[in-house]
């Protein structure tokens, strides 16, 4: 399948986010450029991506034909199916929390939905004493098994809580551990690998999304 | 000064952020359409909401006179300034942390950025015992003193950190002691008054933008 641009899968996901959300009904690009500013134009580019996505199509031979699709707009049920493969979604990924303080022990004992496609796996911590003593649902293993654990387990995306100054270096074991993505809790800015995946979860930022909607 | 519809606001938090890492250079409208996908024309009348926009301007001939603006571009140093003003973030806001198990009790000891315009004020936990054994950088008090606090101190925001099965009641008392906004951690959906302002930090949507970049 070809590639699909950065800017079009965040869109993507926000798209499938709002058509989980939305029901049995229609959405005609117009609305979908209501609900997010994104032009028309840019909407049915995007969309054009997703293989197959003809049958679920706004105003085409085969979505006015379709049970799913119409001419008067994009049917979720035939949709988020096809953003979901198109972004790698359909399979299920594990996970691991490094840094088991406060916040990490929080995540290890948070499992993501069942069904949601992620899997914690395990818990590392600079700590022996700390691995020992902690109880989780996953192993837990100190640091200097990451590599051995990583690629035995067949580990993709970490969860860093470690302290700030801890952060970019227990980043740049992940990184040479074999992982691939990384959620930052920590409030420092990590210099990586490019083609490494950082989402950073920042309180300030959080802070002022909120803020702004009050 | 009119209201600002809620999508130009996220829009514009957006935008904030992106020209706050920019640097020096010029944004025109085109330019940010390539960064986000939304048309020239939706960037054009987000940024013609802020007040004395036309001195930061793209192609006015207030624009072209102006040290900060040019016809070329919007300038970050003179439009970031009028976003931060126009979504209310010039200005300090007070939160606190209701649920001090682990996750909580981490969020007492991250303190947001100085200067980034939050003030940690206080905690809550149901139980009175946990709130005089854990050391806090600021005061903590049991769940039945949350009206008092919050109005004596002017609390406005609250990083929600119970249990998945307490977090309607305890949004609710939230509601009730005056809180205009809530960062739901727990992995519910919350259900509010929809003048009361809601993000939600769930793991699994944190996973998902994440995997989508891998």
């Amino acid at each position: 399948m070809e590639q699909i641009p950065a800017v079009t899968k965040e869109r993507l996901l926000h798209l499938m986010r709002i058509l989980e959300n939305a029901g049995n009904e229609f959405f005609t690009s117009a609305r979908i450029e209501g609900l997010t500013g994104w032009s028309s134009h840019t909407i049915r580019r995007d969309i054009s991506h997703l293989e197959a996505f003809a049958a679920c199509g706004e105003g085409t031979a085969e979505g006015a034909q379709s049970r799913l699709g119409s001419a008067n707009g994009y049917a979720p049920a035939c949709l988020v199916p096809l953003i979901r493969r198109a972004l790698g979604l359909d399979r299920s990924r594990k996970y691991c929390v490094v840094g088991l303080g406060r916040l990490g022990s929080a995540y290890l004992n948070t499992l993501s939905s069942p069904g949601g496609g992620f899997e914690l796996a395990a818990g590392f911590d600079v700590s022996v004493n700390r691995v020992e003593i902690l109880k989780s649902p996953v192993p837990l293993y100190p640091v200097y098994k990451m590599g051995e654990v990583v690629s035995r387990f067949g580990i993709e995306i970490a969860l860093l809580c470690v302290p700030a100054g801890a952060a970019q270096d227990a980043a740049e074991r992940l990184a040479a551990a074999g992982i691939r993505g990384i959620i930052n809790f920590a409030p420092v800015v990590l210099t990586l690998a490019p083609e490494l995946a950082v989402r950073n979860v920042y309180l300030d930022e959080e802070l002022r999304a909120l803020a702004v909607r009050m």
